[in-house]
């Protein structure tokens, strides 16, 4: 082990927390990431700043919260005005790949408006969310979208317009005809494609090669899988590798259902979630979800493997992560997006190779992380500009190398906009009018809806989170402090993105060396 | 008068909203802007974003809140992300000429970030905040910058490296030596620039060649005076014009020392505060701040007169305001920044000549104004598109125009950020931990200031606002109510910036369109 010279930043797409052996799952096996966690440190409270994907990605890649980059939903592009993990570390120097999937959507009016040439390598950065996109590959994209990897299912045989539809996320039905992926009633099923030519593999297999390439040359990649992230339909062998004795109880009861919050009720209607509330659908669906994720964690291991063979995990800072976990029918839900800590906990392991860093391999950190802790970690750690005018969160060495420090964060906070989703139609609410702000501490989990009442949650006699007490007065006291600390944090958001602190310091009182000398008598 | 084809948006800098003949000046004579009053609606209680002229500047050409726009104080470049009022009206193909000041400075990282060309059309658009610059002239600039006004001096004989310094803010001392008006002490001397060639004659006149060279095609001027802004040397006859006894009453007290709160005591130690808490300056500063206005007002009489020979009052809709007002000595200051009304409040004078307007000409409306309402007032008036995702301001339009309103904002909100001050110095604190945020109400004002106890004042009591009661917790309710406006207004800031509300509607439960079909059984 040694300096960190290269940054590996894993994400999976809609992976649960507690959807790994490390973290406690009695039946899935992980033992490549459990393995990561011995070799680092596992922090079992971490949280995203948005519980859908575009949103909270857009926090991983800039460090600041959804209300500061402003890509309040998937379809909402980031402002090229925002500065990403690739503009930090591209102006030091270090190429800031991709392989797999950002959910960066291009700014097209900030690029007519600035008179981006179409076509050009700064075209295609500003379009990238500056990661120089090896392959990339959202997933569920269209034929013909912007990712090499319907070619390469074509090269490999599988002869389709579109050879994802037709093999990657279907199966053969009874009589040999196509069982698609989109419907979850078939997901029991193993997948046309071969395991090898899979999502996950292809990859993996693009991440190596790109390390490979880069030899001794600094690097940052971003892996990120779109896997276990819907369609759940996974290849054989691992289709049918769990079952539903294996999956952990649902998380639901029927009280819930009562005086339900109207935002969580209109969600409660959403196709996905009456879908997840038929009996049936756990057991079917959550077997291949778990599928999908021993298929990662087997890749997760050739890549480690792979590199140590190379000299790259003593080199190599590793942040393996999701950008939000799965209801899979737990609170009567499919999907993510509410508060529930089955969408807003994610895994977070950090292994740092340097020496300083032993004391703390293979331990559990309980502090609170956010995903905003990402980009100044890895800033910090690869002793960049701190760039503290623009990000919000954190960095996670002190705690990786058991550095003191006076405080850390006693509360996470995650927000939401559902103004582009049916549930705004049932409210009957305008666009503007679908925020939501969570904040978390040890004890309680409160949720401010714009226009209606909050939510909030006992964490310490309801862990489970079964029973909303935001109708229940006698909680007034608590709804006071959480309001306080939602309100102390909506007031502190970093607006000032055009100068650094550097600058203002060095113009503080300086008028006079400007020429300007009012208020002299 | 007529349908309104062109807007003449008139800003003074720093004057005050009661140094007004119209607004109940017992002394000052301003018979121009008064018939302007005369012809169209003056609102007595309109108010800035920021007591201080770059974050004013950039909510009135945004139609934004100082934390959406960030530009947070004088030296910070507004984003190359914020439209200002340029990009709203050239995408429909009107001109957007500035005479005069913006005080808009270059987002230089972005211009080179998104590879704009130095020297070229764009580059001088985003430089200038999408104003096509007549002649930009923000003052006090130094010699050689990008105004044309110093050339123009030296054509009219004032032959210098520096011919503002060495004529227009200087005058003949009693041996012959320059008396510079960076010295308030001396401004009750004439300056030694003749009245026509002065900054506030050269663009009113820069201001009536564009209105003449535009003819009948459409067109929006900012003719934005540096006037009465310090240095506060007036030219013959003006600076004289006014005495000592002329000037409105002080409004200070010895109460307000006690108890100060600490933020408002370091800006008493501020330079500015301390001269003007001198006896004799108020008497030496005041007339000549108020022969100023006075000159301001002989021009703008001009240019009206030359308007109306021309027509150019029947179809132009005129918005007459300043960027923030001055203490002038009260409350033991000068300058602005701090929340008292002598620098919150300013004027506001709008005339629209549709004749829908004719129910509303003379009329003097109390409903709270903000700097945010002008963009969205010219929009509307022109039939333009309304921009809510990014406009936080509302259209004066149904109140020019007696259109029914189901309700108006009974608040109005301002902002500061003090960390390019002394005071932060004074305070020791560091530049993320200056902020500040104003409520005022119809019978309160309060400040809450990150980090210390709030401000609180009740105008209804004190209208003159000489008695903090911040401290006084008898009055806890208050400050309950009025944080609760405050973090409502926190939390609806507009972050939304790359899409509208439009683009949302035709997205809203759109997945199965796009090939998604998640969530199916």
């Amino acid at each position: 082990m040694g300096k960190v010279k290269n940054v590996l930043f894993i994400m999976c797409d809609q992976l649960r927390a507690d959807h790994l052996s490390c973290a406690g799952h009695p039946h899935l096996k992980t033992p490549a990431i459990d393995a990561l966690a011995a070799r680092g440190v596992r922090f079992p409270r971490a949280y995203v700043q948005s519980g859908v994907c575009g949103p909270s990605r857009m926090s991983f890649y800039t460090g600041r919260y959804v209300s500061s980059h402003g890509a309040t939903w998937n379809r909402v592009p980031l402002s090229l005005r925002e500065k990403t993990i690739g503009d930090f570390l591209s102006a030091a120097g270090i190429k800031v790949a991709l392989a797999g999937k950002t959910h960066v959507l291009p700014d097209l009016e900030a690029l007519e408006r600035f008179g981006i040439e179409g076509g050009s390598a700064l075209d295609a950065l500003m379009r990238a969310g500056r990661f120089e996109e090896l392959d990339r590959y959202d997933g569920h994209s269209p034929p013909g979208g912007e990712s090499g990897y319907a070619d390469y299912l074509r090269r490999h045989g599988y002869v389709s317009d579109d050879p994802w539809s037709d093999f990657v996320i279907a199966a053969d039905g009874p009589n040999g005809e196509k069982a698609s992926g989109w419907h979850m009633r078939n997901v029991h099923l193993p997948a046309r494609v071969k395991e090898e030519h899979s999502e996950t593999a292809y990859m993996t297999r693009e991440a190596m090669r790109f390390i490979d390439e880069m030899g001794e040359t600094p690097w940052c990649l971003h892996l990120s899988y779109v896997k276990p992230h819907w369609p759940y339909m996974a290849p054989a062998p691992y289709h049918n590798m769990y079952g539903a004795a294996d999956m952990l109880p649902l998380n639901r009861d029927e009280q819930e259902r009562a005086n339900e919050h109207p935002v969580l009720a209109a969600y409660r209607e959403m196709e996905e979630s009456v879908s997840f509330s038929r009996p049936e659908a756990p057991g079917i669906v959550r077997p291949a979800y778990m599928g999908l994720i021993t298929q990662l964690d087997d890749w997760l291991g050739r890549l480690f493997a792979h590199m140590e063979r190379a000299g790259r995990l003593d080199d190599t800072l590793i942040v393996f992560t999701a950008d939000h976990g799965d209801f899979l029918g737990d609170h009567w839900l499919g999907e993510k997006e509410m508060f529930y800590e089955e969408a807003q906990r994610v895994p977070f392991i950090v292994v740092d190779p340097d020496p300083e860093a032993d004391l703390t391999r293979g331990t559990v950190d309980e502090r609170f992380v956010e995903a905003i802790d990402v980009v100044p970690t890895i800033l910090e750690t690869l002793g960049l500009p701190t760039q503290d005018h623009l990000l919000e969160g954190r960095s996670l060495l002190p705690l990786l190398r058991k550095i003191h420090l006076d405080s850390w964060r006693d509360a996470v906070f995650s927000e939401l906009d559902y103004s582009f989703r049916e549930a705004r139609k049932i409210l009957g609410r305008k666009p503007n009018e679908c925020r939501a702000i969570m904040v978390r501490t040890d004890r309680w989990k409160y949720v401010w809806w714009q226009g209606y009442r909050p939510m909030l949650f006992d964490l310490a006699n309801d862990p489970k989170e079964r029973r909303d007490l935001g109708n229940d007065l006698t909680y007034a006291p608590i709804f006071r402090e959480m309001e306080e600390r939602l309100n102390a944090w909506a007031k502190a958001r970093k607006s000032r993105v055009t100068v650094d602190d550097a600058y203002v310091e060095a113009r503080t009182a300086k008028h006079r060396q400007h020429g300007i000398f009012f208020g002299q008598w």
